[in-house]
């Protein structure tokens, strides 16, 4: 018997954290009824993602292959579990459009304890639509911040997947490696937004780590960004850097607007999924993206994406 | 009085380079009377646009910030005129889609002689529209190439934006500066497809250089792609590689099946353009994009990007 999607959600929003699995399989099946059954399931966590009492921090981790996320997120872990918080990783694997398929199939693993159910960590395909992230990476990241104190967003790449994380997240981490001159050089050209923190791995590479540091805070200071916080990060042991790293989360999330915050990504968000569904023929209906804007900016401040997302269809 | 596009379309098949920026402006006006006016335009120069004989080369180069692919250019031009070839570049600038602005006003400027009329250089923005490289891109590369020999398209980027330019151009160049790691890990992630040339610059920086260029080609040979050619350039004085390089970009042109290239980048256009235009349920409605591709290429294999897209528009 397939699970009861309200049931589902009831039991996610009463912190029940062994119903995630189920609702994560229910949110990933795109066919009309697997669609249905995610909205019901959505509509009961959905005062969680609207940034309720004690919402989830959802963090983004973004970065070029092979900077290290993994294994910062594998210090970050046992971090955040020794501060009692309970955390999920979504950890999004774009797809070659060309090949269709997923080719990060030998990427690093998250280390964790398999036997800690205050961590749940999911594999997912961003799907093969322009734009990154999909709609079900949202989606289930609304699921899971209805049970989890912190669910991250994890997935690869520069330039244009901050902003799609941002869009999703309340607060986006980029991660370098020393010596990786492109992420500099895209923030330079301002191709790159600015992410809420910058990380830099492999601290113990000494030198080469410290100069990345430098570069990057010369970077943001130049293009009027000093106050991006810059953290250095080794996991070797002993890993450095993580303490540090787990509050400049915090205090990111502590300096902002959490309501707002969700509001805008939440227009931005049924901005994106109205368009890659209806195309711009679609947009240039509604009087264009500025028309768009205005028509969501007028609804009701308590709709969720996929209630937005209707209101645009109503209007073209 | 406004210039008669099907005229400046006859001027350019002639090979009448000084109707060549009255025609880029034309492209550029999307207004749905200078999208008539275009589609005159590009009827007169489809058959250069499909390979005919003669045809140009349309060479994409790409890259992050900073990676010279300017400099490049500048020395690649004073080459390519001693061999007596025309050359059109159109430079495009990525827009924030943020900031909904062109970001890139102080790039590097790409140098030549302003009387040279064997030389057009034009600037030109991607558009807000998700996926890169937009319409209009491809259309003006197809209207440059009935009348110049070399058609350069260059944009910035990593990971997605060679994809773009592939389906616009023969012949794809990506271009790094030694220690740019992030380059060297999307290809072994495979993340970013393998271009037809790989070029280091700055070559002139000794160990540095020498050192990505055989990290590039170990990291070609571990993903079976060891006959891609990494060719190692400086632009200092005097400059050294860049015969190679054209030798290079000149050798692939020469190994492609042409006509099949064009054709199948046509249809990779079409595609594309109609998603943007229409979305994605467009796409299911005519049974996904498997059976949009079958559609395609049932089709006459003349016809062009705009008469494909119609096609899909048909049968949606």
């Amino acid at each position: 018997m397939a699970a009861d999607p309200e049931e589902l959600g009831r039991r996610l929003r009463d912190g029940d954290r062994s119903a995630a699995p189920a609702a994560l399989n229910l949110i990933e099946d795109r066919s009309p009824a697997g669609r249905e059954a995610a909205a019901l399931l959505l509509a009961e966590v959905a005062p969680a993602a609207l940034g309720g009492e004690a919402p989830a921090h959802l963090i983004g981790i973004t970065g070029p292959p092979g900077a290290g996320k993994s294994t910062l997120l594998s210090a970050l872990l046992p971090e955040w579990r020794g501060a009692g918080r309970s955390v999920a990783i979504l950890a999004v694997d774009p797809s070659s459009r060309r090949s269709g398929g997923s080719l990060l199939g030998d990427r690093a693993r998250i280390e964790y304890d398999p036997n800690d159910d205050g961590v749940l960590i999911r594999s997912t395909a961003a799907g093969t639509r322009l734009g990154g992230l999909a709609a079900p990476t949202r989606e289930a990241a609304d699921a899971l911040a209805a049970a989890f104190d912190i669910v991250v967003v994890e997935t690869v790449g520069v330039g244009q997947s901050e902003t799609d994380v941002a869009d999703v997240c309340d607060t986006v981490a980029v991660v370098v490696q020393p010596a990786s001159g492109d992420v500099l050089q895209f923030l330079k050209a301002g191709i790159m937004e600015v992410p809420d923190v910058l990380v830099v791995t492999k601290a113990d590479l000494g030198e080469a780590a410290a100069r990345s540091h430098r570069d990057l805070a010369q970077a943001l200071s130049a293009i009027g960004s000093s106050q991006t916080p810059v953290v250095a990060v080794s996991s070797v042991p002993p890993p450095s850097g993580i303490g540090e790293l787990a509050d400049e989360l915090d205090a990111h999330r502590d300096r902002l607007d959490l309501p707002a915050r969700r509001l805008r990504s939440r227009r931005a968000s049924a901005l994106r999924e109205f368009s890659a569904e209806h195309g711009e023929r679609a947009l240039r209906a509604l009087g264009g993206r500025r028309e768009a804007e205005h028509l969501l900016a007028a609804g009701d401040p308590g709709l969720s994406v996929n209630e937005l997302v209707a209101t645009l269809e109503a209007g073209a």
